[in-house]
């Protein structure tokens, strides 16, 4: 709802949320709305929110929501001042949208430019989590130290070594800062980043960007990617502490900043879906090493099964192929190595596409597939050790292209009255 | 849930869903599944189901769900009977999966390609519609009769002329026919026009397609564009049969298969929303015509108020600027024409951009926008009647480009027992 303050309108997205749901008898202003006391609890998930302050980066071992907008940036400003000033109103910002508030209060007849743009004024916080991501071009670019941060540079921060079969496109890969986005709602994890990259005007611009989605397959099920087969069943579990601390957060190992927080690797991965379509559905399953309906590992009656990769058939085949999904992604395929997947589905249209094999299509195909979105504790013993041999070997290979790639290490989640990697730049 | 029938595993969307509900204490089939007591009312409207066989095809009166696949297909065939049989199973592929059954029944290990791609599998009804449409394609193209149908082509079936400003991407325009899926769910919308798109092997190729969204605004309220401003306000209302029948619903003056269908127009309208969040907000209400935040007509307190185009201000100027949105869009500008927009914001990422003004900007910027849908019952009266002025004079198209449209007219909804187009073919 709206109310008269200072000689102009003002609005929330909570102040409207709650008015229309007769919570509040009396207007309200900005700053009021978000001490008003929390919702009722909804059947849906529309109206929760998840904390934004805390030890740990919301969005990572969040259950993923429906929608995502992943956006990594170049930074082009040459002062390291300006960096720190837009990490506190990226602070400032993001914090309020998790709450369904706009980025900066707006108002009717205003003056001056917007300041949030008001697509989702009434929407409710969709449960929104902004996850923000540091890449090595924070530290050193082109040989450059142009923030002065070079020898902060951490260890695990590498670069991405080239993988067999990627096909990297320069302008979807990359970027100095990287800001995940993920709510209920497609349009709200837009609006975020708008916000956000309308505040980096002059400091930093937009590199690329990726939409996703994952269907809703009800609160306890594994959510199947655009190839029909369930993905995540074997994810590390992330009420886990222990299972966390071990494979997920950066540890001792890493400055404060970054203790608590963790790495993601992001990849877009095209999958030629026409092609998948006409395949026979046992072939499907070789190659994933899973049944696509049950999601049970070959040879096993239930999705939750221990995957069994010694079991041989009568004939002294591997039930589970050797080049099967499953078994390469395997932690005992990986000297232990295990990630947090965290990946969406992506559909960005159709594109022309000439086949190189039957059934020799030349004609618009789909440029969908998999944002792979996955989270480590370093990623030298995580993604990079595990897509070593996947990349040589996954049957599933000859149906994706992956054609971007980014790595940035995410902070430690932000206590309230801080910034975002303040302790990157307040030590000397 | 699974049951054994045939020797193979078998499912069914509804099936998983009502099991995992626990609603049926034994498995079941997927034709039995179809038949079970409908799901107790659920809070939320992934459940709810749209009707596919009726007097008129639903996506067009029903409110909008949160998502669309639309799809323009060229036919690639010279056979009318691959027409024939492509629309017979088309009409039952997208019954059943409105229903929320996959398009064909899938199973585990089956040595034939895979019918339905099982993405969805577990995933709700979630309120699928698909609304076929027919381009002059079908009935004539490039000079020639190639299915004997020249003769039936609509007259309201116009090409469409071009429009000041438009910029019309070949590859994004056209298509000899159209699918709308919509749903509440975006992976449910493409999973159906993907079913369908595979059916089509041999018949028919997707030639373009757009996603769109529009966020939760809440059931009574006007959603926003990414303008930040309500976008629907002025709509006729789906509720009132006689509106209806005037301006949607083709009547006597179409052929059977035609009569209680409409015609759709689809463009695809990039925003310049970088440009549009440095204007001051003041700036961007003149251009509407109606205020920011509350919807209101300028000049007036509530969304709900009549536009009053007459209201001058003291000095004699128009309340509601000449060239502002809502006074060009507004019936009584335009003879009294009136479509039913149905439009969804869409968001394909970034593209390289170089601005021709100020900042003078060069670098990515959002490829997002306005999905454009608007049904009429005769399109040259409707939308090219009204788009013809807004077309020069709309202060709103500096900030939008025009780059694909589409004409299509939508057969009158199926019976059962009957196929999509039925009596177009079956008339001599």
């Amino acid at each position: 709802m709206t109310a008269q303050r200072d000689g102009v309108l003002r609005a929330t997205r909570r102040g409207f949320i709650a008015a229309s749901a007769g919570l509040l008898a009396a207007a309200c202003s900005d700053e009021r709305a978000a001490s008003a006391p929390p919702a009722p609890p909804s059947p849906t998930d529309r109206n929760r929110t998840e904390p934004f302050f805390g030890e740990h980066q919301s969005g990572i071992l969040t259950p993923a929501q429906a929608h995502t907008y992943f956006a990594a940036f170049d930074l082009t400003t040459g002062k390291r001042d300006d960096i720190v000033a837009l990490f506190r109103s990226w602070t400032t910002a993001a914090e309020r949208m998790c709450r369904g508030q706009p980025s900066e209060p707006a108002s009717n007849g205003a003056q001056s430019p917007a300041t949030d743009s008001c697509d989702v004024l009434e929407v409710p916080p969709s449960q929104l989590t902004v996850t923000f991501g540091f890449g090595a071009g924070l530290f050193i670019k082109d040989g450059k130290d142009r923030y002065g941060l070079a020898g902060k540079r951490p260890a695990a921060l590498v670069d991405m070594p080239h993988f067999p079969g990627d096909q990297l496109v320069e302008a979807r890969s990359g970027g100095d800062l990287s800001i995940q986005a993920c709510a209920n709602d497609a349009q709200v994890a837009f609006h975020a980043v708008r916000q956000l990259a309308r505040l980096a005007y002059g400091v930093a611009e937009i590199r690329w960007v990726q939409t996703g989605f994952v269907a809703d397959f009800g609160e306890h099920a594994t959510p199947r990617n655009l190839m029909g087969f369930k993905d995540g069943t074997g994810n590390p579990k992330v009420d886990d502490p222990a299972l966390m601390d071990a494979f997920i957060w950066v540890g001792d190992e890493g400055p404060d900043w970054l203790r608590g927080g963790s790495y993601v690797v992001a990849r877009r991965s095209r999958i030629a879906l026409e092609h998948w379509d006409r395949m026979t559905v046992a072939f499907q399953e070789q190659t994933f090493g899973r049944q696509k309906l049950s999601g049970a590992p070959l040879g096993k009656p239930a999705e939750a099964d221990a995957v069994d990769l010694e079991a041989t058939t009568s004939d002294g085949n591997p039930v589970i192929p050797e080049n099967s999904h499953v078994r390469l992604a395997h932690h005992t395929s990986n000297d232990g190595a295990r990630i947090l997947r965290r990946s969406y589905s992506y559909n960005d249209g159709v594109s022309f596409t000439a086949e190189r094999w039957p059934p020799w299509h030349q004609g618009m195909e789909y440029d969908a597939g998999l944002l792979f979105i996955g989270y480590q504790r370093d990623p030298r013993t995580g993604f990079i050790k595990i897509f070593e041999r996947m990349s040589r070997f996954d049957m599933m290979n000859q149906f994706v292209t992956n054609v971007g790639s980014g790595l940035f290490a995410c902070p430690r989640g932000i206590a309230a009255g801080e910034f975002l990697g303040q302790s990157l730049f307040s030590t000397a």
